[in-house]
This record gives C-alpha cells, sequence and structure tokens, in this order.
C-alpha cells in the first residue's frame, strides 16, 4: 500500500465509525416515534445526546481536521477513489459548518430552538403569535449570524438553501417559483369557478384500520418496496427513515373515517423508501448514503404518490383491491367518479392539508417571506399581516387567525429557514423526471395499469437513487432532462390534469 | 468541591457514558430481536461491533484505570457515596476480568465463539457430537486458561460462577443441589407411578392468536406490568430486556395449538420485567441499574410464573377470563381438571420443555458435567455418555441420540460454562423468597384470589428490586430469610402440591 491508500483507508474506517453511529441513531430515533415507552422519554434523550455529541467530536476532531487537510492536497485528492473524494467533500462541508461558530453561541442557539418548539405549541394553541413573536426574532437573528460566519455568495440565503438543497440558489429558485405562482393561480381559480366538482362523500365513511393496514402492505408490496430491507408500523406523524440502504423503514397513520390519509400516505412514504432501498452498496459506511437533497427525496415519494398513485391506469388495476379491502363504501361508486374525488383540488388555509393543486403557493409564500427577513426588506413582526396577504392573493383564502396562517408550520421554532422551498422542488423535479422518464418508457402509463412497476423502478435507480449523494441535485436532473431546473413540466401536467377533470 | 467530590463527579460521567452506550446496545438488541428487516443484519452486526467495542475501550482505558486506582485507595473510597462505592467495585470486577486475558487470545476466543455456535446448531441438528467435540474442547481449554489468567479461591469453577452468580460458591451449590436431587428423583418416581394422571387433551384446541394476545395483556396489567414504562411484542424466543427501568420490554410466542406457552411464557417475562420496572431511579446511569444476578432474576420471572400464575387462587380468580378470551375450548372442563392439567409433570428429555418439578434435574446434571470438567476429572469426549447415563440416573429416561441429549442446549456453545447453576438457583431462592413473604403476608393466596397484586410486588420491590446491584444474591436472600441458600422450602413446596395433585 501507498502512503496515500493506506491514509485513504484510515479515513475511510475513520467516517464508518462516525455512520455506524449515525445508523445507532437513526435506530433511537425510529423507535422513540414508533413505540418507546413514554417513561423513558428522558433517558432516551440523554442517549441520543451522548451518540450525538459523540459524532460531532468525531466530525469536528483535531484528527478529523488533519485527514481533511491532508486528503483535499490537490496531488492527493485526484489520486483517491471517487467515492472516497465526495465523501471528503462532504465531510468538509459539515467540518466548516460546525467549527466556524463559536461554541458557546452555538450552545445558546440549541438552547433557544428546545425551548422554542414548545412555545411555538403554545402559541400555536392560543393563535398568539406575539408569544412566539420574541423567540423568532431571535431565531432569525441567529441565522443571520451564523450566515456571516460561514459567508455567502451572491445572497444569504444561498448559504441556508445549501444545507436542504445544496448547489441549488436563489436566482434559479425565483425564477421557477415565479414562474409557477403565476401559473398556478389563475389555474386554482379556474378550478375552484368551475361547476364541474366531484361529489365525495363517499371517501368518509369507515373503513377499518385492519382492512388498511393489508391494504397499505399490498400496496407497498405491488410498487416493489422490499420487506426483506424494511417493516411497515404506524405512527401518528407519517415517516420513512432510511437507517441504511438494507434497512429502511416506514409508518403510516390509520384514519378510520377517511381512507386516503393511509393509502396516499403510504405511496408517499413508500416512494421515500424506494430511493433509500435503492442506493448502491458500495456507498455504506460513507456520508453518501443517503439522499442527495431534501426536494430530490420530496420528488421521488411525489414520483410515486402522484404519477402512479393517481394515475388513473393505477386504479382501473387497483379499484378491485380498494373495494376488496373496504366495507362496501365504493359499490355505488363509478371508476370515474372515485377517480375525480380522490383529485380533488380546493383552496386551504393549512399547507399539510392542501392537494397537488395548491401546495406549491404555499410553499411559495413561505419562501418569499424567509428571503425577504434575510434581505432585512421585513420584520418578524409584519410577517403575519403579509402572510395573511399573500394568501390571499394567491389561494383567495384569508386566515381568521394566525393559529391557521402563520404559525401553522413547526419550522421556523427550529431553526428550519431554507427548508420549506425543497417541498416545491420535489414537485418540480418530479414532473421533470416524469417528462424525460416517458420519452425512455413511452408505455408509462400502461406499465401503470398492468402493475408492471420493474421498468419505472429500474429507470428511477438508475438515474436517481442509486447514486446517494454522490449527484447533487442539479447534476441528477441535467443528466435526466439535459437542461436546468424548470417548472414547465410540472405546470403542463396540473393545467392539463384538472382543466379536464375540472372541464374548462 | 473537594477534590474527592470532583473526581467522584467525574468519574460518575464517565460511567454514565459507558452507561448510555449499553443502553443504545440494548435498544439495537431489542430491535434485531423483534422485527428488523433481515438483509439489515449484516450492516446491525457492524454497528453494534463498533458500540460494542467503544464500550469496552472505556471500561479498560487508562482512564478508567486511574479513577480506579485514585478511588479504591482507602481513604477516598470510604468518602465515597454509597452507589458511587458500588459502582467502582463493579467497574473494577469487569476491569481486572478485561485486562487480565491478553488481547490476541481473547480474539481468537470470540473467533471461536462464533464459530462454534453454527457449527454446534449443524451437529444438534444432525445429532452428530463428534462434529462440535473439538471446538467445544478448545472453548473448554480457553475457560480454564482465563480462569488461570484472573485466578480463583478454593474451586476453579467459583470464577466462572462469579459471572452469573456473584459471592455463591461451589461449596454451597454442591450442598443444596444435593439435597434437592436427593428429594426430587422419589418424588418425580412418585408422580410418574401415580395411577391419577391429569386429562390434558383440552389443552391443545384452537386458540386464536389475536385472542392470546388480548389475554396477554390482560394479565400483564393484572400483575402490574406498567406499560408506560414497556411494551410487549412477539418474538420466536421470548425474552424481557431492561434498557434503563422506565424502558422494560417484553416479548412472548403465540402457539395457537397450546395458548400455555403465551400464558405462562408472558406471566414469566413479565416477572423479570417488574424487577427491572422497579430498580430504584437513583442507579440510572451505573453499572448498578441490573438486576443482582442471573439467578435472582430467574428468582423473579419464576415467583410469578408458579406462585402466582399456578397458584390455585389465581384460576379462581382468571379462569372466567381465559375462557372469555378463548373460543369455547374449556366449556366442559371444570376448574379441577384445568389446574391439574395446567400443572402436569412428566419426565422429559429436552429442558426447556420440561416443568417445574423435573427442571432442576436438568440443571444439576449440566452443573455435574460442568465442574467434573473444570476437575479435569472427565474429557470432553465422555460427555454423552455421562449424560445419558445421568439422565437415567435422574429421570428415568435416555436420549436415543446426542441431538435430545447433550447437544440440546446453545449455552456451551458460546463458552457460558457456570450459567446453568443461576437456572436452579431461581427456583431455590423463588421457594425461599415466597416462604419469607408469607410470614409478612399470611393472607398471599387471597390477595392472589382477589387479584390484589400490590402489596406482593411492594414487598419484593422492598426487600429485591429496587436494590439492583447494590446487594449480591447471598446479601439478598440473607435480608430476607436470616439464613442462607436452601432448597429446603422449595423442595417442600414440591411435596406438598405433587403429592396432593398425584394422589400418592
Amino acid at each position: 500500500m501507498t502512503d496515500i491508500q493506506k491514509l485513504e483507508t484510515e479515513f475511510r474506517q475513520y467516517i464508518k465509525k462516525i455512520e455506524d453511529y449515525g445508523q445507532a441513531l437513526a435506530v433511537l430515533a425510529w423507535d422513540s416515534r414508533t413505540g418507546a415507552p413514554k417513561k423513558g422519554i428522558v433517558q432516551r434523550s440523554e442517549v441520543i445526546g451522548t451518540l450525538s455529541s459523540e459524532v460531532f467530536a468525531l466530525s469536528t476532531s483535531e484528527q478529523m481536521g488533519s485527514y481533511l487537510a491532508e486528503l483535499r492536497e490537490k496531488t492527493v485528492y485526484n489520486q483517491l477513489s471517487e467515492i472516497t473524494r465526495k465523501s471528503v467533500d462532504e465531510c468538509y462541508k459539515s467540518y466548516q459548518r460546525n467549527v466556524k461558530i463559536p461554541k458557546e453561541e452555538y450552545k445558546e442557539y440549541v438552547m433557544l430552538q428546545s425551548q422554542s418548539e414548545s412555545l411555538w405549541e403554545e402559541a400555536k394553541d392560543k393563535a398568539d403569535f406575539e408569544l412566539f413573536r420574541p423567540n423568532l426574532e431571535k431565531l432569525v437573528e441567529f441565522k443571520k449570524r451564523f450566515v456571516g460566519y460561514w459567508g455567502y455568495e451572491k445572497h444569504p440565503y444561498n448559504t441556508l438553501l445549501d444545507d436542504y438543497e445544496p448547489g441549488v440558489f436563489v436566482d434559479t429558485i425565483d425564477k421557477v417559483f415565479g414562474e409557477l405562482r403565476d401559473q398556478l393561480i389563475p389555474l386554482v381559480k379556474g378550478v375552484m369557478e368551475s361547476s364541474h366538482q366531484p361529489k365525495t362523500d363517499f371517501l368518509f365513511k369507515k373503513f377499518p384500520r385492519a382492512n388498511q393496514e393489508a391494504l397499505s402492505l399490498d400496496i407497498l408490496k405491488e410498487i416493489g418496496y422490499d420487506f426483506d430491507a424494511g417493516r411497515l408500523d404506524e405512527t401518528v406523524h407519517p415517516f420513512a427513515i432510511g437507517i441504511n440502504p438494507n434497512d429502511v423503514r416506514v409508518t403510516t397513520k390509520y384514519n378510520e373515517d377517511d381512507f386516503r390519509v393511509a393509502l396516499f400516505g403510504t405511496i408517499h412514504e413508500g416512494g421515500h423508501a424506494l430511493y433509500e432501498q435503492n442506493i448502491a452498496q458500495e456507498l455504506i459506511g460513507t456520508p453518501l448514503a443517503d439522499g442527495t437533497s431534501m426536494g430530490i427525496h420530496e420528488s421521488q415519494s411525489l414520483f410515486w404518490e402522484k404519477f402512479v398513485g393517481k394515475n388513473y391506469g393505477f386504479w382501473e388495476r387497483n379499484y378491485d383491491v380498494l373495494k376488496k379491502h373496504s366495507s362496501g363504501q365504493f359499490d355505488d361508486v363509478s371508476l370515474e367518479d372515485f377517480y375525480f374525488a380522490v383529485n380533488q383540488a380546493k383552496q386551504s388555509l393549512i399547507r399539510i392539508e392542501s392537494d397537488e393543486l395548491t401546495y406549491c403557493l404555499h410553499i411559495i409564500l413561505r419562501y418569499e417571506l424567509e428571503k425577504a427577513l434575510m434581505e432585512d426588506k421585513i420584520t418578524v413582526a409584519e410577517l403575519p399581516q403579509i402572510w395573511n396577504d399573500k394568501m390571499e392573493e394567491y389561494l383567495g383564502v384569508r386566515p381568521s387567525h394566525d393559529g391557521e396562517g402563520v404559525l401553522q408550520d413547526v419550522h421556523w421554532s427550529f431553526g428550519a429557514f431554507g427548508y420549506f422551498p425543497s417541498y416545491a422542488l420535489g414537485y418540480i423535479y418530479s414532473a421533470q423526471i416524469k417528462e424525460a422518464m416517458v420519452k425512455d418508457l413511452p408505455n408509462f402509463d400502461e406499465l401503470v395499469r398492468k402493475g408492471d412497476y420493474a421498468p419505472i423502478r429500474e429507470w428511477l435507480t438508475s438515474k436517481v437513487h442509486q447514486h446517494g449523494k454522490m449527484k447533487q441535485p442539479a447534476e441528477i436532473i441535467k443528466d435526466i432532462t439535459g437542461g436546468g431546473i424548470d417548472s414547465k413540466p410540472l405546470v403542463n401536467y396540473l393545467t392539463e390534469k384538472y382543466r379536464r377533470l375540472y372541464q374548462f
């Protein structure tokens, strides 16, 4: 072994240890959320704290610093394997993030975060923005100062975006979100004003929990989720978690009065899980065995939820499966009526209750506010008013109080500025991916109608899944479409679909 | 703070970190056994390996060595809190164990262990002792050499016992096991020869899985298992695991053709769990927040399984509960016939299928063989023959092949010599504890008949549970009974019960 090979091996062992701790933390997180007994919460958070501190210590140690200095030296770097090079890049990025903030200041910030989350909950329940305002102001100030420490190019918000959507910048988002907003507003208006509206009463009849569970298991198997590398559980807040590509778990929630929550939720989380199950095995033990960004991750869950689960052909095939599991609630409902009902679009004050047509407008609003805060163009105190005005402008509805307005989301309470855009980017990516896929698989609709998902999964694995963090989001989109991030495929999909459904 | 207080605080933080890793490992173990996906096994064992190595490193570090040297210095030691003193003792014990074995030799041993377990499985399936013999010989040789490194007092087997039953020695076990064996052999003979035998066909009718689960939940709640500090799951091999006293989980197994497996198994694991749930909170974060020995742990599971679950009063109260959950299999069965059936005793070749009357004879046989091996009085090659002869002498049955004889247990395949005695000690302790408890709670049977377990649980918590590892097994028995380990209460219980049931 040469000295460089020896150094590379040592570094890979070092980061493997960090990844092993990370996997233990992922199991603890899964366990805490799926059924760990409540009296154990205090102990559990101490155990998580101990392991997280160790991960932080290993990631910011002098040892890590010296590995990075040696490995980033150009002649060395060029001799490393590609996986090691990308791992060095990832480690360097988080090393820089972590060592640049003064320790005391970071500690203050973490304490503020944990206070703010419960304060936010109280403020939301009481619809009292003033209660939360002082903390939100401090959180914004911290983030601005952190950006100061980290530095930025062109726009301070770019540095925040980098945590969730590396390589995607404000100028791109401004462009695609602007186009999307301008196209969606009239489309939503058209849908709302249409006289052709779906009947939906049959959606809300009793669908027993056990039957929904059987249905969820059937559908997950159908789309190719590998139960030998995962499991399905029930939680209040559904999620998917990749412990490693061979152990990717999903959860769902059963609402007996609305089967859609579990059914489409399961497909959504299943889409996240398919991504993580198909990351290349050779990336295990590095920071690259993970989704490349929040947005690309969301594109995968949305692809399966929208382009498969809400595909007409999917229901041609599966409506009978649904009927078999249900207690007769669809006996007198035609496939067409059913299909229209599950694709109903309507304005909603609440983001998480909104549909695929209106969802992105909720996100664009949040992005515009976050960016304006970072630019000092608006103050925290002005948020509720601007929020309500924008809701009226974009969606034609106005919150009657801040609990259903500016206070509705948890994200800001833990300082997650820059996170929201990923949700809409996920929609945009998924439509771009779908459009490109159809060029390779022109019989896409037929494949879905036949339940022959293997070609679809293989396409996604080859273009997206396997790469993990080896490719950045924009790189994935470029390699798939030949171009950049573009809202047109999403606009075309929504326009065509909703004009047809609502007949205008 | 004085220097000693400062040192004590630092040490406590140090061992708290070890305990936090231990809790993470316990969650990983629970997860691996309850439903972790099978493709994740390799990754999982690497994560467990990484965390275990860290625990080993922390437990044997120079830092630990210097803490122990400073804290064990007499004038310092005497100023420590009792919890810290006992923690120092525990840490010193495992430190000594670990640092005395040459690293290379220990590594060889660990590799031999992992080879041997799968080899044992194959040998057992093929009933081929010769296949396993070379490995078993090496395992015995390793253990003898380890005892050489560790040193021993009076008898080398005492050092092995110390891993499972600290403070209990060969001379005591020889005495109590000898007495027990001499009393049990004729008693078993009497039962087998009795013309009064139970009808048992009704035990083996179909009892749906879901109903058994509901029954298990009911019974666990009834005996006072705290579901806010635990949960019940299903596994092939039932177990209880204490992650910490606020998170103690049990599992059970549902056999639709034999409800007894789940019912009595659940009560048994529930007994283990009650022990761990009631360990004093102040011991959390030290190595003392655990059962004090395998034998005392087993005494708690057996207490609930035998003295509560097989108490006639328990069934006066719960026979209707059982009937309610079952599908009519007991409709024509009197309580007396039912009670006799679930207390059936018969000779069995297989330890884990045996009943409370014959169980200890299986253990005594194993103890005698292990001790003779350590004394070089017999060789590994002679084991099958001696095993079969003893089975015939003690239980009147002879294995037809080694798969149902000397190869039946997994323990030796991972070098666990000295473990078996704990099972019979658990029986002995539980009867001693019961006898002492009845002096304080003379209405014991009535309490069970009324389902009023609080006084029983409180008694056990005050005498056993709360102390964790603060008291050694013999100390607990002495404080409860005023005397030493004694097989008479068990002999009296079994003699009285089985003479009455079998009318001889």
